[in-house]
């Protein structure tokens, strides 16, 4: 209800009376002014004067599990779980999903990580007012095709980020997204599988949006607020990554060539001349191209072309 | 102590009394009759006369954690968890492992499931005195070299069936293993993985051997104990082939020639014509190979090779 309450004074740009709401809404005048008090205290700033009501003055970044379900498109069936503060989106996103929720889809969101994590295990700074979420999809796959899926999810939260913000998002292989060459966003895709089949996927987005670079110095990345000067509009971005996820998932198995397109079209990797390290060896050559299950294809000085499926890109 | 009261006994064809059992493992005779008690309620034949002492008439075929663990091999450096149910190893395997045990291996026993499940879901029937095991191992491959684990898991199976019990244990493809044309065990590989990593894998084994194939008649299947017309030593052969895992682990990243020779002679699906059925559609033609992933490499009436990953083939 307190969503509701928040709603009926966001139409509005005067003040509404605690009658019109509690009427509105059928509820009593103290159920209403409990569910101001509510919004007070998670920091939204209501006026209140008798005889006049109340009133939004300024409302604070939240994330709300309601209005997040109300903006998440048709196409998503699934569950959402809104957090403030989680371990790790994607670990919380696999536990759930083992325990056989989130069928056929699942989605979890945090305001803030304690732990998150990146490709190899990497620290991921998840402060307050970023996008962290952890997407859960059964898509009737092999394993083989995974990489398919964090191709996808590439261009996906490019594509959002540009919509959304307008800024210039790229792709740098494998999948990172890059703003004024400048990390903003990492996805870590992971799988339960059988060797034939794909039980589940966790498409993991830790997408730096509404807090300033200089909270995460030392990770040489940027965020959408710094970029751009100002917050977006969280619920708004994440439902667009959403919508474009569930339209785009039967691509998996059949017509992904616009994916693979549209990667190429916002690779900042593709004709750079690239240093590729992983645990066992270390490649310099250049991206020329990346192949339909996301591979990326080097050409070595010598002319011989690489396909190359993991590890680091330095350009 | 239990487990050495009754190695006590196994060793002796005569009776031995109580008080020799107590000074031998520096315990009371009070502790010795308890233990003695909780042998008979195992099903331990136990005769007991005063003045002479006790002495064990026979034993049923029960698997004792510690003797598992002491006859696993010194390769093996992993917890051991032994059961006398559970509803399944690989979905107990699997939680131990996401939370983090079960590192770098781990090995779940269970003398019988009640909610056995094969691929694709299937039931798989796993009353008392089969063998029901999982075996968790984190190699640093690719999750498209899980197929390798999944026929290198094949092999090692049947080179074990072979050498316990001299029975002619053969392979039909992908990973089910046979006597005599009728399946005597199956495999149920699962992994937890990153695009590029695994993260740990699931060998889920489960061998019919000590109970009689029509304990689970409509299955059309097999056990070792039917085959054989006596019950083999579960332990040693459990032992066996988590020995063999153990040694074999590495070749999965180098030196894997040895599986893909011994999978093709021990394999009854090549040269044979096959129809392979998956969800998607079916396939006529000649098992002519496998590769070094574990496909199957099928010739079709029309001299065209087609490599096969995923689905059920019929002989």
């Amino acid at each position: 209800m307190i969503f509701d309450v928040l709603e009926i004074l966001k139409e509005k740009d005067t003040a509404v009376s605690g009658a019109h709401i509690a009427k509105e809404l059928g509820v009593s005048r103290t159920a209403v002014w409990k569910q101001i008090q509510r919004l007070r205290a998670a920091g939204y700033d209501i006026s209140g004067q008798s005889k006049v009501g109340y009133r939004l003055k300024t409302e604070p970044d939240k994330l709300w599990q309601e209005e997040l379900e109300k903006e998440l498109p048709p196409e998503f069936s699934g569950r959402v779980i809104c957090l403030d503060e989680v371990e790790s989106t994607n670990n919380l996103a696999k536990e759930l999903a083992a325990g056989s929720q989130f069928k056929p889809v699942g989605l979890i969101v945090a305001d803030k990580q304690t732990g998150g994590r990146g490709r190899f295990q990497r620290v991921w700074a998840s402060p307050k007012g970023g996008i962290w979420m952890s997407l859960v999809v059964r898509p009737d796959i092999s394993p083989v095709d995974a990489s398919k899926m964090a191709a996808m999810a590439a261009v996906i939260v490019a594509e959002a980020i540009i919509e959304i913000s307008g800024l210039p998002a790229r792709i740098k292989w494998p999948n990172d997204i890059l703003i004024n060459d400048k990390k903003v966003c990492g996805i870590l895709t992971e799988m339960a599988a059988e060797v034939e089949r794909v039980e589940y996927l966790v498409i993991g987005i830790g997408l730096n949006a509404n807090f300033d670079a200089e909270t995460i110095r030392g990770f040489s990345a940027t965020t959408i607020k710094s970029e751009l000067g100002r917050s977006v509009n969280r619920v708004e971005l994440i439902s667009n990554i959403v919508s474009r996820i569930s339209k785009e998932l039967p691509s998996l198995t059949s017509g992904y060539e616009r994916i693979t397109r549209r990667w190429r079209e916002l690779s900042i990797t593709l004709g750079k001349d690239v240093r590729i390290s992983s645990a066992e060896r270390a490649l310099n050559g250049r991206a020329v191209d990346i192949d339909s299950d996301g591979a990326l294809i080097v050409e070595l000085p010598s002319g011989e072309r690489r396909t190359v499926r993991a590890g680091d890109v330095a350009l």
